[in-house]
Order: C-alpha cells, then structure tokens, then sequence
C-alpha cells in the first residue's frame, strides 16, 4: 500500500452511508483522509461529511466496481456488499478490506460456524440444513438461524416444539444449541496489513428482553481477570484465522460453567465499540481507519468507564423523529449523546446512542438507567 | 430561544471556515444540527462537514446580513467579522453570541483593557494613544500593542529603547508593563444564556521562543490548588463581566510575586482548550455549540493529563504541505494528531496540532517533546 494516507494524492472508500460510515469520517476529517462513500440513499447519515458521495446501490457489481476504482483503500460499514466485485477489485491492486474471502465466510453463518470448527474455535454445537429440517433429532429448545440475511435478531428463532419449523423461510439454515449463558461478552481485535494487532477491554452486553436488540454495552465487563485474558486471546485468535485487516467484534458467550464459545463476528466497527468515542484512548473508528490505511494501531485502553445505551424508535411511533427528553440528559454529567441523523424513527430502529461515562462501572450503569428512563425517541404528532 | 436545537427546523450558523469552525461541526454532526457556515475561502477547513457552505466575506455587512438572516443562533470563530451586522441581526431577534458589544470591547486592545480596569479586574499597567508617542515617560523595556487587528503575536513589540517606536503603524496602540511571569496561563469559561457557568482546569502555556507562538498547552497546569482556585475565580468574573454568552478563553500572567494578571481573552473555543477533545469529558467545541444553544452545559474534567503540541509550517518551507513523521507519531501510544487541512503550508501557518495524553503531566509533556522531535509540516519539494 502506497505510503501516502497524509496526502492529498490518497483517497479511502466506504461502502455504506450509515451510522458507521459516519462516525469513520470523524476521523477522515480529523486526519484530512480524502473518502468517499456510496450510498443507494443520498439522506444517509454519512452524507455529509465525507469529500464525494456517490449514490449508487452498494449490492450492485457495476457500481461497486465503478467507486472502487477511484479509491487507494476501500472498505465497508456494512457487510451486505457486492462480494465479487471486491474480490476484483481486489485483483486490480486496490487494498480491499475486509477482504472478499472474509465477508464470504462471515456473512453466511453456516459457513461462519463450520470455519470456527475447522479452526478449532469454541462455539455452540450446529448443524447445517439446506433448508429448516423437520425430520431432525434434536431435544428442545434448540435455536434456528438463517444462513443469510439475519440482522439485530431477525433470522433468529428459539424453537420450542416441532410447530416452531413450519413457517419459517424454506432456505439454509443452522440448528444451534440454546446456551445456558451467564453473560454476553464481546471483544474488538485490530489487526492491520503488518498483522499488527490489539484488543480493546471486554465488554458486555445487555439486552432488551423484548426486541433482541443490545440495550447497553458496559465496559469494562464485570468479569475476572481470568476470563477477561482467555476472551481477548480468543478474539485474537479468530481474527488472526480470518487473517482479517480492519475491525473484528467477536462477540461469545460466558457459559454458566465458564466456557467462551464465539456467537458472531462482525469485520468492522461495532455497537459493542461506540463506548469508545468517549471512553478509549483511541476510539474504533479511527483504529479502523488506522488499520486498513495500514498505520500503526492506537492504544486500546480506557481511562474511564462507560456504559453505552442503544437509543431506538419507541414501539408505536412512525414518522418525522423527536428526542424527548434530549436537554434532560444532557444535564447529566458524563452524558453524550450521538444523534445518527435519520429523519423518519421506526419501532425498534436504531436512531443513536448515548455514551455515560463516570470513574467506576456501577455509577455508570446507574446513569445509563437514568438516561434510558428520560429519553425517547418518538414522531412528531 | 426556541428549544428545538435538536429537531429540522432549528439552524446554527457560524461565521469563519478555519480549524475552529471545523472542531465546532464534529459536535453538530454528532447531535445532527443543522450548521451553515461563511468563509470567503471555499477550500477553507470547514468546508466539508457542514449543511450548507456560503461562500462570502464575514467582513462585509451585506454578507453576514444575508447569512445571519437564515439561521436561529448565529456564532463565529474568528473575531475578525462585521460587528453591525451582529448587532442588527441580534436586533432583529437572532441569538447572536459572543454579543456584538463583547466583540467590540473584545477586538479593540484599548478598550478591552479599560474594560477591565473598570471592572477591576487586575491586569497589566498601560497608557492607550492615539499613535506610538514617542514623548513617553516610561522607563524601557516595555510592551507596545497596536490596538487593532494583532493576531499570533503580531501588533506586538517589546520596546526596549526610543528607537525602537519609530516603524511601528501609525495607529491606535497602548503602551504595557512588561511582567516578569511566572508562567502564562489559560482558563476556559463556559456560560449559557440560562447563566450556567462552568470552567475548565487551568492550563499552562508554553511558548516558541522565536515565534511568539504557543508551543505546547500543559493540562492541568503544574500550580498549586491556591493559585488554580484563584486563577478559575477570575476567568469566570471576566466572563460574567463581560455577560458573555459561549466559552471565553481567558489567558494571564502569573507573576513572581504570585499575582495574577488578565492578559487578553477570547470569546470562542480556543488554542489553549484544543486538548479537550481527548482529554476532557466534555471538549470545548461541544461545550462552545451547549453554550450558543442554550443547552445545559457539560462536564469539564479531565480523566488524563494532556499536552497539546501545536503544529506550525517550518521556516523556509512555503507550497503543497507534507506531514513528514506523522507515521512515527502515530505509533506513540496516546497520542492524536489533529490535520485541519490547509492545502499549502507556509512558516509558522498553523496546519494542526498533536494531542497527548497520558496518567500523568511528566509523562505527557515528555511525550510530546518527542512528538515535537519527530513531526514537521514541510513543503513538496
């Protein structure tokens, strides 16, 4: 890779306008990186901000081959990408990362859990079906997941009884153990081209009982020392197999006998970092930024403690988005909010988020309550 | 004001494109409000990052008139703009901070001096004139300003003998005290329109000997409990004398005899709080939008201690800038380097700054004189 991020002569590529896109220009603009971004939606988040947006439709193989090309360095925010079209421009020199081998491997989960098995990496027991088997011999409850196409708890399905298997989608899909989990934990890794390679603190995430979303992130997780080392050697471990450059968030359960069996992987920032703006020395997306423009990584460290929360369209709210309640955290010490700039909330959609740090986990989470009761994203009536 | 900072219909617009009108969007991307922005210079460091860029002279009355006239709260980042329009704007109902009657007593040297010696506020002894008088009876060396338009250390002289008086512009100008300091130091103001006022650590400043430029900002200033307590009691009675709304950098002298001295204020985010951004929990440009937004202001500690390390053109070097080492500094842990994005370098051109932080003020200041060591701004040759 040409030596020259710091110059104008350099330009990085983003496919996807999101949440994630956006919050990586925070540090193309800090660092002056010329980037651009594609996006089939021109009110995307990360319309702003970057040097060029392209609208096009990042699934489509001319036009991700167009964008390509006019970038030194290309990366994604989102794996849902033409893959082929990443493999070739990867054949024509561009530094493509994640690579296409690697989001092919990522992005069907069936092949995901078989190359966890290949390598020797713990994981829940599966089987793959080329679509749901009615016939199988498994006890209840067992976990069913589309081999494509599952995101923030679609494709995902506890099976109680035979009934459960009737209506699902008729295509590949895994049969997974229910794990009798204590916690879930998740570990970011970055590697770069020099195989450079760092963890952040384990953190742990809690979810919303209801929408199976992650309704805060704690960092550091309320683990021990112990457990914290064997979770960060397991992430390193993963993404060294996947010879991955950029971001990884292996995300594993703590069983309740204390076993790490690694869930999913995602090659890019994560929800599980986004404490890190605040909370890190050097936040993911910049370490992102540093890993795929092959630049020394940053220091992982925290100097505080945080605790992320999820802020999500309210149940029963479509329409033109309000923050209610938006000056009442922001009277809270500690207390930052991140607005992703989407004009129209959903039930459930992902709006922002809200970082809470203080000098120890406990306090923190206690403000994370506060601000998750005070706030509510809601529409315009 | 309207409390609608976080909906579409709310503008905020800010006069001046440079590195600060640039740090100011990274918070109004992150809280999605909508910013215009007028510079003359469409390659200015702001120009990306914001909702709508004019192209205009922020000196010109018709100009800030027009631009002033489509936003809710109107702020600046640079003092250099037309004061009547910010006065007819704030006459017409716009939110206008700093006021145009700070900025008038702000950018004349005379009168903001007279200023404090009204408001007995302690600062350096000195005669204002209508030109250099050269019929003086003050005993040598002393400090000559010229009233108007010194920026970085120019429009000021150390006068150490009659000849000395005799180039100097034929304008406004006061005749200073030269104060044998201590230390030069800085305390960042915050105040709302509610009132609510914060400051932030007392930070110390070290200057270039040659350029009369800042150097490196210390953060927290190596100073006794005593000194800070007064050093933070003074900033904030300049900032309520002034009625000032937004941050107000203000910079004193501690002298010999422990004295502490107002030497001149800045009513924006400011040099001396670049350090924030990493280094606090709430930065100051964020603190700067809460303020001009009537917004509840934010905490202002530190977790680290920091050291900021100003970023100059080297001497002798003038065209197509090059940031030689930054790799090197990259790879130093805690350490953040800041590139506005000026295309051409020029002597002593501020084109960025470096951030470090670490556990403790030693530490940080040693790293950034290894920073200093390894990182220059150079030109293409």
């Amino acid at each position: 890779m040409k030596q020259t991020q710091f110059s104008s002569d350099f330009t990085l590529g983003i496919l996807g306008g999101g949440q994630l896109g956006k919050m990586m220009l925070y540090t193309t603009r800090k660092w002056d990186i010329a980037t651009y971004v594609m996006d089939k939606d021109d009110t995307a988040p990360a319309f702003q901000g970057c040097d060029v947006f392209f609208e096009g439709d990042i699934m489509q193989y001319e036009a991700v081959m167009e964008f390509g090309e006019q970038v030194d360095v290309l990366t994604i925010e989102i794996e849902n990408v033409n893959v082929q079209a990443l493999q070739d421009l990867e054949d024509k020199g561009i530094a493509v990362s994640p690579s296409a081998k690697v989001l092919n491997l990522i992005r069907n989960k069936a092949r995901q859990k078989s190359f966890y098995q290949k390598q020797q990496i713990a994981t829940a027991a599966f089987e793959v079906y080329p679509k749901p088997n009615l016939g199988h011999e498994r006890s209840y409850p067992f976990i069913w997941k589309s081999a494509e196409g599952g995101y923030d708890g679609k494709g995902v399905k506890v099976i109680r009884q035979a009934s459960d298997l009737t209506d699902l989608p008729q295509a590949e899909c895994i049969y997974e153990d229910m794990i009798d989990f204590d916690l879930e934990l998740a570990v970011i890794v970055a590697r770069n081209y020099d195989g450079e390679m760092k963890t952040y603190p384990v953190v742990e995430m809690e979810f919303h009982p209801e929408a199976n979303q992650v309704e805060y992130v704690i960092c550091p997780a309320r683990i021990n020392m112990d457990i914290s080392d064997r979770a960060r050697e397991l992430a390193l471990k993963v993404s060294e197999s996947f010879e991955h450059v950029g971001l990884l968030a292996v995300e594993m359960f703590l069983t309740k006998t204390g076993e790490l069996l690694v869930n999913e992987v995602a090659p890019r920032p994560h929800n599980s970092g986004h404490y890190s703006i605040e909370g890190a020395i050097t936040d993911q997306f910049e370490q992102h930024v540093r890993c795929v423009c092959n630049l020394p990584l940053g220091a992982t460290e925290s100097t505080v403690a945080s605790v992320m929360v999820n802020l999500v369209g309210e149940e029963g709210h479509n329409g033109k988005v309000i923050y209610d309640g938006i000056e009442d955290i922001l009277a809270l010490p500690g207390v930052t909010p991140h607005i992703y700039g989407k004009k129209e909330t959903r039930p459930f959609r992902k709006m922002g988020h809200v970082t809470v740090v203080a000098s120890d986990v406990v306090e923190a989470r206690e403000l994370a309550e506060k601000v998750k009761g005070r706030i509510r994203v809601v529409a315009e009536v």
